[in-house]
């Protein structure tokens, strides 16, 4: 039985008559190839990347399982090919899920001159060029009483360095909130746990910094960075239920022999934001805390 | 006395009636205040950072020593404000030098459209959007009889990705050519000392790419790394002659809390790039030589 993802943060959703991806109970997830060039150069890099020796196995656990591709009724009725991969939210009950496009530059070079001018405009708009990364989209759970905090998608589109310092703060928080001038900031409950720790968000980037710093296979435009994890499981602070994948293979480009530092260099950005999160928050998780990070 | 420098390789030169740097006997390079906002800007940061006390001692040694401003007849013959730094050639006989500016934009976000127009046509039509960084220019020291190997300006305009790689080698060899179709390639004899070794390139902007994954503090847009060695001194294999210096401040923004990812990124190129050199050419100094990296 297909149905429409309850957890989509970002990217184009189905509706009733829109092309958008599906879900099923077996845990896989079924993208609609985009039109244009988009959706057969994001199945040519599943290809790829699925039959690359080159890939080290603890950089693999980063991209979702790649199933091949089928021909199905799309959720606008008509048979439409999909990309079918692991449904990245399958098992959580009620994921906290945050999407942040990654790079200062969202085109690759050899881009139409069109394309190039398009993402620029949209790259100078949004904090891409100043961060090195943007916030496509999140949803923090905060309680079976008030449900998800999720901010729609035109705040999203017009936030300020400073207001992703305060989502980034909110996704690990109990009480997220846009309203910076109450004077009660969000609490970081969570901020050990999550990013904090073993195998939290940071350690797992930092493995993912070291793949970037050698690998010249790919050069990764316009992908995302994928967090997820479950607030019940992280407040017990294994930190082991907390996910980062990548997704969003449209716009891979051939590395040539060259790193990507459009990527790296974002994604160290990104690093340093986190950092500094559990730094700043010791308190509430006392010395234990601390020695997680 | 003043004189012309004999080592610049790239940046305005001065002339008979053309405004460009001076040097004098007590080792002071004398830099004239560029026109419009790049003159003053460039005195400020060079103020602001000498004056900073949150850079720590082991990076301002990657810094000219700055000794402030100075009114003084210029190279066109009138008066005109300079600025003092320390002449980084001083004391080397034949330096081989290369002037490399980092950064895949080499324009700040709160540029004019004008301004980010003509770099982001520049940034392209080089290697800076591809690799990261671009060649400014370069002198090898081959011998007493050959002189230098310095490939003019028009070539270095056009350089690919493969010219580059070339001309990281070429840095390092007493072979040095742009002929890449004699099949004898460049020898990369020094590739070890140079590049390698403790206190050799690599090593040294390692050291650099630590800080720039941590400071807020500046963004360093259209600035150079200059490495420099003497031939002599290197052969010796003590690799303790090899200078790393950043230089031209005329465009550095304040970070405002946010890493120079665009620097980083590019820096993170250059090294990968250079890392690959020494592994290659392991044969041309044996065991001691790998050893060395």
């Amino acid at each position: 039985m297909l149905k429409i993802p309850d957890h989509q943060v970002a990217g184009h959703a189905a509706g009733i008559g829109k092309l958008g991806p599906l879900i099923d109970e077996s845990g896989r997830f079924y993208k609609p190839l985009q039109s244009d060039k988009r959706g057969s150069e994001e199945v040519a890099f599943y290809e790829s990347f699925s039959s690359n020796t080159n890939i080290p196995e603890h950089i693999r656990k980063f991209f979702p399982t790649y199933y091949g591709t089928k021909i199905m009724k799309a959720s606008t009725g008509a048979d439409h090919p999909h990309i079918v991969l692991q449904d990245l939210t399958s098992g959580s009950v009620n994921p906290s899920v945050m999407d942040i496009k990654i790079g200062s530059r969202t085109w690759a070079p050899e881009a139409s001159e069109a394309y190039i001018a398009k993402c620029l405009k949209k790259d100078r708009e949004t904090t891409s060029t100043s961060l090195g990364f943007r916030l496509s989209g999140l949803q923090v759970y905060i309680g079976d009483e008030l449900g998800f905090y999720k901010p729609d998608r035109d705040y999203m589109r017009k936030i300020s360095p400073d207001d992703v310092k305060l989502l980034l703060r909110n996704f690990v928080s109990s009480n997220p909130s846009t309203e910076t001038e109450t004077g009660q900031g969000p609490d970081c409950g969570l901020a050990h746990s999550v990013y904090g720790g073993p195998n939290g968000i940071l350690a797992q980037l930092l493995e993912l910094k070291k793949w970037f710093e050698d690998q010249t296979i790919y050069h990764f435009y316009a992908c995302s960075l994928l967090f997820m994890f479950d607030k019940g499981l992280a407040s017990d602070g294994a930190g082991s239920n907390v996910v980062v994948k990548l997704i969003d293979f449209a716009h891979v480009a051939d590395g040539n022999g060259i790193i990507d530092h459009n990527f790296l260099g974002g994604l160290c950005s990104l690093i340093k934001f986190i950092s500094d999160i559990p730094a700043e928050t010791k308190d509430y998780t006392g010395t234990n805390g601390q020695a997680e990070l």
